[in-house]
């Protein structure tokens, strides 16, 4: 499971780069051409952030997993399935940004996206815990702290989505917020401000 | 073989993704766009669901597999190319779903890779019992639960394929019915529904 | 070094897919139109018989390989290199395969592909066999099975060249009976015969 | 961690192959027009050189890590980000590299990219240096020679940046020889001449 797993999140933000249009070959002004497409790349970060985090979140999941049992691994497909769905909207948003008509149905195609992956991450970790497929070398302290870090952005992915109703361009900002929230560091940030770099940290597990 | 195997599959199922083309820039109501193009979006998830399906028949087989010979990592070549060429014909029947003159040609085409890819998958399982490759730890009954559901699959697609070439719409629905029937894990859904979420549950294998 | 080349091989075999072009949703006969492109299916099919023994051979070096050294993993690269580039000349070869002018320079660019990955194995083969890289628990014999086996293609590559630079489609049937023969187990058909299927075989391991 | 990586590696450096486009199926003169499309090939080459060299690096770092914490795997997505992204600035390279108002631009966003792929690869390695996470097993003299060895490419990309804003030829050149310069096994290559193949290596590790 594992393998197939990585290999889908790995191909799919990959794939995001074959939406980066390049410019005509005739085209005179280069630099300007480019800086003209500035939502395709705006799309691109967000997406790869996006996948980034959910791919994170993931790898520790299955780091924890002791066992799969059948319906996990039916869950787990349904998860990769929105994984893999996601350069569409990408695309979609990509090319509508600056479409005032087109921007918000692309936004909150995009957001139901997110949040439909954020949703079967949660979705996949709950019914691993309730089945009792976690490891039980595992720290209980580990588990909440993994259980707390993917609860908050269901809820945020829902608000992104209210808001782009309204203000589409906003809500793009809003779901890199959510990305980066996941993808930085701040406890292993801190611990590493507070040492002041005096000695080398050991730790014994990787906790991402 | 497994790695390779399961790099096969997350491509392929990847690069589904890749057909799902996006309304033009210029198009003013993108929703109903995106609307009108429902048989892109029927032939995607058909075939995600069972790549999706293959795949997970596959790792049983891989996962009750002690050792391969020279003619079963052939005859697992002969699967994957059926696998990897998926994307062609799903191209072929979301091009011509609205077209009369051509929808029978690609839902037949479709299909008959459909029934290769299960066929071969079959074919495999059965070299793999009779040359003796399956480990000795595997229970009898499992092994007969795996033939058990590898089997309907192939007289249903032939069926399936003989509906399509009068009425071709009915045919991508059982192809999907076909697809959902493996991926669905009823004796899962059965033993929790029948447990009431009383205990935990603690099934020593996985069972895909 | 395993993980990442099995990758290569992979993605190089799935994406030749995107080459087999779809016709237009506005042709009226799409059997006839499918017919029409037969190159396009013959190169498909050529280029992932090729990329398929390419891979074999690959996994049996690999599997006989003990250790890795700098060198090693170079060559590897440079074979890598061969492997991925291959769907562009298989593209070429579709696209000019009805063109007079074209078809000869499009075949002998494919072939000289296929010469350089199918020299690029064997000397990564030779080299690992000079360096004392080859695990020391393989018998002789089967190391030599496997020199022999590698050997005979890197001639057959020169000699289709040859006759591709007179007679383009014949060079490119050649290409395919060279990978044919390499993919069919001829060893393993015989014993299967010669035992008549009296009694379930149990080969100690995998001689692909 | 490993998987995800090689997978987003192996990805990207296949993807490269989708940018070489054949021309249309009416040329007459395929080898000329062959030919005319040197700076793609160019740009092929270099881009696949410089990914097979950071690949290179990566599982050098990634075979020298005893375990990752949490900083070190988002710096790790931070580096496959600037890997995923150079097919883009490849294709651009690839388009412009006959246009002289875009040459410029576009050889300098691509210098731009590999600068950062290399930037993150030391600071990946420097990091897991500063925070112990390398297996206490290596040998301080390998750690050294790897970290020697990743120094100097990042003042190299610096130079060819700056000489790029003048003659951007001139720095694809300088690119393709930085990548060539961590590809070629000059010591190993040393070693082997002057044992002048007398006996076979058994060098216990691999020190790519």
């Amino acid at each position: 499971m594992e393998a197939f797993s990585d290999g889908v999140y790995a191909i799919a933000i990959t794939l995001l780069v074959l939406d980066l249009s390049v410019p005509r070959s005739t085209t005179t002004d280069v630099a300007s051409a480019l800086r003209h497409e500035w939502p395709i790349y705006m799309a691109y970060v967000v997406s790869f952030a996006s996948i980034g985090a959910a791919w994170l979140a993931h790898s520790a999941i299955t780091e924890y997993l002791d066992h799969a049992d059948s319906l996990l691994l039916r869950l787990n497909l349904l998860l990769l399935f929105f994984v893999s769905v996601l350069p569409f909207p990408t695309h979609l948003v990509a090319n509508f940004l600056h479409n005032e008509s087109g921007e918000r149905v692309a936004v909150t195609v995009y957001g139901l996206n997110l949040l439909a992956i954020s949703a079967m991450t949660s979705i996949l970790w709950r019914y691993a815990l309730a089945e009792g497929l976690v490891s039980d070398e595992k720290e209980d302290d580990d588990i909440r702290a993994l259980t707390r870090k993917l609860n908050p952005s269901l809820a945020s992915y829902v608000v992104a989505i209210a808001v782009g109703l309204a203000f589409p361009y906003v809500a793009v900002g809003i779901y890199l917020a959510i990305a980066l929230f996941f993808l930085i560091p701040f406890r292993a940030i801190g611990r590493w401000l507070r040492r002041g770099r005096h000695r080398p940290a050991s730790p014994p597990n990787a906790t991402p």
